[in-house]
């Protein structure tokens, strides 16, 4: 089935421990489409400005996504985030982020885009996300917010969260939007609004799947070095969604969307090992396949009979 | 194998947001010596005053737990601890702490404690725990410590780690002692010191296994509601110890330390469902053996031959 993601499309100036870069590609619709590109057709939506040229086009075509409702807004520039991590890597620290033509967004989806089976609204504006959604025709819609919407505009993504079939969000935003702070009591919250699917993203730890059909857990993918943590959130979705895009066909039963969280978690893992989008842009076939079967191999134990005491 | 441990044995006084209890058995040593008593012979040692009565021991004994060398110090009161938890209920908030007896424990273990085969050094002052292993004749020895040791007793700490087989600590205190925020790099340190086993307790996040031959990462067992996590690292410890200490014969194969961190997890997920030691002096061996069968299931995926796209 095909895929159109709508999300921001960016340039990132990130310093972490390793390195700094000044400016390149980045933005939750980029990292997701890419990660997504290796399951199925991925249409991609979100505005750039006049600094977006050639060579950023050329890192989404080369993986076969469609840009042609990448919208170019004349005069103007692309959305802009610059940050740094510490030592511990796991927390980005926002230094500037200047929206550019990403806060005048008013997505207009092609026919094409809006016939996509499977729709995913990356991290936007509650109210833009549904608009979206509204216009789609899609059989699956998935979504992620962030903490900021869940505080200032916390209604209406509620609105959005009841026209959807999943929710991917960190467990701490998660605990937020509910105001629970035990994870199965407050994805069972979210499922109460209407999706069937919740996944909670938790970082270094990993991700954890809540449906009602049952839990799965599934740790990260441990790496020796972390090199930049920026997009393996969006990373995640897209093998995610992705995976259930190409393999999930009309059902979604609970072990589809188990091998999909394997899948996220492989991609993920890639991306933090280099900046940006440079890991994944190189990453194969064989290397995907390879890091889930590594993850089955060390999530995987057999219970062995044994005597215990009365 | 016969397993000793040598810690704290408490009296707690704890308030979640599920209730209070104003005096209840507590200590590491106490905790330790439940969940491992599943597994094996177990003897406690540990200190207590005159405020430590019949039932008390009668908890221990009841599980067959050897109490000889539960040292009762005339005139003393029970290390004593008062705490609360929050509506997050994973932090701890240590409102008052009074040793008692624990503040002078030396530690003296009989012959038959000195032979036990296995010794858990539960969090004691290091150079304690490096005294009772210099009179241990155990073959395989594991400890606990906390983020206070490592502040002001660093040296000593490491000085005591090179001399055991394995570690588990909470993996924000295997970074801060080796002051490596990359859990594999950090663990790898820790195996330089001497120890092949490195557990880190994740909390919430469940538990990683990190030894030469690999990597094992357990998600926490998914509760709806915890009441009181005071004693869960110290019941994951004796699972796990425990499991090691009875099916772990001389090898220690990384499917039984697999298996070890299984039945940890699945003790410890008892622990917390219940103030104190109220629900696993109450668990059932069928209990045990359905938990680590719900967590093989709920951590166990299959991979699908999928065609990913160059």
């Amino acid at each position: 089935m095909a895929l159109t993601v709508v999300g921001s499309i960016a340039f990132d100036a990130v310093t972490t421990p390793f390195g700094t870069r000044e400016k390149m590609l980045g933005g939750a619709a980029v990292h997701f489409s890419l990660a997504s590109s290796f399951f199925t057709d991925v249409r991609v939506v979100g505005p750039v400005g006049d600094d977006f040229g050639d060579a950023e086009y050329a890192v989404l075509r080369t993986r076969g996504i469609n840009t042609d409702d990448v919208e170019h807004v004349p005069g103007g520039e692309t959305f802009f985030w610059r940050a740094h991590y510490d030592f511990d890597i796991n927390t980005a620290h926002t230094d500037d982020t200047r929206l550019g033509v990403f806060g005048e967004f008013d997505p207009k989806l092609s026919q094409a885009s809006k016939d996509s089976e499977v729709l995913f609204l990356a991290n936007i504006q509650p109210d833009v996300q549904r608009a979206v959604r509204e216009q789609s025709n899609a059989r699956f819609v998935a979504l992620d917010s962030m903490n900021l919407w869940i505080e200032i505009a916390r209604d209406s993504l509620i609105k959005t969260i009841e026209t959807v079939d999943c929710v991917l969000l960190n467990d701490a935003e998660i605990r937020q939007l509910t105001g629970k702070p035990n994870l199965v009591q407050a994805a069972r919250e979210i499922r109460a609004m209407g999706p069937r699917v919740v996944v909670a993203k938790q970082g270094e730890y990993g991700a954890a799947l809540l449906t009602e059909e049952g839990f799965f857990g599934l740790p990260a993918y441990p790496l020796e070095t972390v090199i930049d943590p920026t997009g393996a959130g969006d990373s995640f979705a897209g093998g995610f969604v992705g995976y259930l895009a190409a393999h999930g066909g009309e059902d979604l039963s609970h072990e589809t969307l188990c091998r999909a969280m394997a899948y996220g978690t492989a991609i993920a893992s890639y991306n933090v090992e280099e900046f940006g989008t440079e890991r994944v842009t190189r990453l194969t076939r064989d290397e995907v396949t390879d890091r889930v079967a590594e993850l089955q191999r060390i999530t995987h134990f057999v219970d062995a009979p044994v005597e215990l005491r009365a």
